[in-house]
């Protein structure tokens, strides 16, 4: 009888990129807790309104900014169309705002030109990049750097969060430049968050288990709602960049809208509730439906499915996302698929 | 022998509405186009940004204003998360800015309190409503109404080019508001959109042939870029509920992020190409690419598939739609659906 060699298995970035995630986070509010509100305060205690300019994974981050900054300071957000400014060449006015440009490689020609033509009509800017040796960290009156480390993994997990918590300490800054009787600093919650998704990484084998609704067929929906509806878009993204399975998320409370009459025909569905969510109640009274229509559902929050640590709402979607990590991960090894060597995808898209 | 006996076929309220879109859009015009510059004068004239809360099909009216009132009026425009006041009950500064609620029926619980909630922080309020009688209509400073009379259809189309028309001419009238050197009025152009809604309805033919990609399978992505976006979401919305293909909207620069890893898979792509558009070549290019990949490719937009007619940039949403109306509905037939009776949609969703 021959000896089992045991052979390691070769080592996967994806993987080591996302249980090295509480360790960004860690990094990024070490480096840069203190730095920040100062930056902030000069750069937003007036600001009337917030634009962002993000593609891909960053502009999920910049649809958790939406949440973040009205939440805790208040302030609404608009996600900038870059091609107004390639495209159609037209400058927004951009006076008494805070323009920030969201980008892992800060490369994106288009998100550089739409931070630089909103500095040049009146704009404060600021750049959320991991290499702060790029354009889009040159061209911005400030930079909240990612401290995230170099990515190798094709598809971004380590930068997202990174980019979240990014926000979320941007957003706290602003809260308290603009509230004399917030003076008290960052909210302690804050830094909890690297130990929360090191919590939330234990889920692996029940997001593995999960995953099994994804094995056949090319469809599925996410689901969420408020602050989490970021997340429902970064797990669509991973879906189909990692596991080939055409995503789409979605608002619970615009899936009722129209795009139900797409249910019970078999179509997974992903629903996202938090443990203690405001929504709870509404996002499992629709899970129940479209399970008992026969939509194969799986739940990530505290009922069956995945169950994950209590969050904060607004801090939840740091820790959620790390859930639909693992289960693009193993929905794109059981459909056969190498989750580090995606098809068709390049690190950076150059968008003119 | 017996004689044949030619049976009427029952009327479709959907195909009578699509076919009403260029008097429902010439009535809002006559109606509304002398008291639009009025009213959006005295809201909106030192307005520094624009905030919306629509839902749905409105909702992608709402993404045809963020073009729309940046490329006419130089304004930067944020999609409210009604959640934000809803879920949250949290108020989001709101001075020096003009609120706008989009709504067929002007009943959506949780727009009503978006801009109630906006009114009480200092916003001006403005109601796009069919529906004058309706409490959005009653919470607003101003009502825009649609005058596209009784929607009978269950998917909408008259009222959607009918909100398209509203907002272009509030974005137009926010144009010479603002700027003294434009007191010419408003864009003769914008008075020619009826003349070519009407030419687009002709496409009907070409339309349905290019549904016969949608005839098998669920899915389908429909790219385009720039202000046609909101076409590529209501194209998609209307594919839902239509013809039950799960169709998902992208930007061609976004799609090139990762979602083309499904390319490649006989994955339909419709292309939005409508004739000048500045994007053309790039998004011919991305045709042709996917094309080569195995993608059946349908264009909207003068090479092949259907033809449109020319439109300035910023109004072709209001044509182009026309011929993603006639695809859903082609295509519902195709499948052996009924798109007068879409499966699991009510007229009104009531999200509290």
């Amino acid at each position: 009888m021959k000896a089992k060699i045991l052979q390691k298995p070769p080592a996967s970035p994806l993987r080591a990129e996302i249980l090295e995630q509480p360790a960004a986070v860690a990094r990024l509010l070490d480096a840069e807790g203190a730095r920040a509100p100062r930056i902030l305060r000069a750069l937003g205690r007036k600001a009337r309104f917030v634009m962002i300019a993000a593609r891909g994974t960053s502009d999920n981050a910049a649809r958790y900014a939406q949440y973040a900054f009205a939440l805790r300071a208040g302030l609404p957000v608009a996600l900038a169309s870059p091609s107004i400014v390639t495209l159609y060449k037209t400058t927004v006015r951009a006076r008494g705002s805070l323009f920030i440009g969201i980008s892992q490689s800060g490369m994106s020609p288009d998100i550089v030109e739409s931070l630089a033509s909103a500095k040049r009509a009146g704009a404060r800017t600021l750049a959320i990049v991991n290499n702060t040796n790029s354009p889009l960290a040159r061209a911005a009156d400030e930079v909240l750097p990612l401290h995230a480390g170099v990515e190798r993994s094709i598809a971004a997990t380590k930068t997202y969060t990174a980019e979240l918590a990014a926000v979320a300490l941007a957003a706290e800054s602003l809260r308290i430049a603009d509230s004399p009787r917030a003076g008290r600093g960052l909210a302690p919650e804050l830094y909890r968050t690297p130990e929360t998704i090191q919590k939330a990484l234990r889920c692996e084998a029940a997001a593995e288990t999960g995953a099994g609704i994804l094995r056949k067929g090319g469809r599925a929906v996410v689901l969420a709602r408020g602050v989490h509806l970021c997340t429902s878009h970064e797990i669509s993204l991973k879906l189909k960049e990692l596991a080939r399975v055409l995503a789409e998320p979605y608002s619970s409370a615009d899936f009722e809208h129209g795009p139900i009459a797409l249910a019970g025909l078999g179509l997974p569905v992903i629903v996202l509730c938090p443990p203690g969510t405001p929504a709870a109640a509404e996002l499992r009274a629709l899970s129940d439906r479209l399970a008992a229509k026969g939509c194969p559902v799986f739940e990530i929050g505290t009922r069956g499915g995945v169950k994950l640590p209590r969050a904060p709402e607004w801090l939840a979607p740091l820790s959620t996302i790390v859930a639909g990590q693992w289960l693009a991960l193993h929905a794109a090894l059981l459909r056969g698929l190498d989750p580090d060597r995606p098809a068709g995808i390049t690190k950076i898209t150059e968008t003119l």
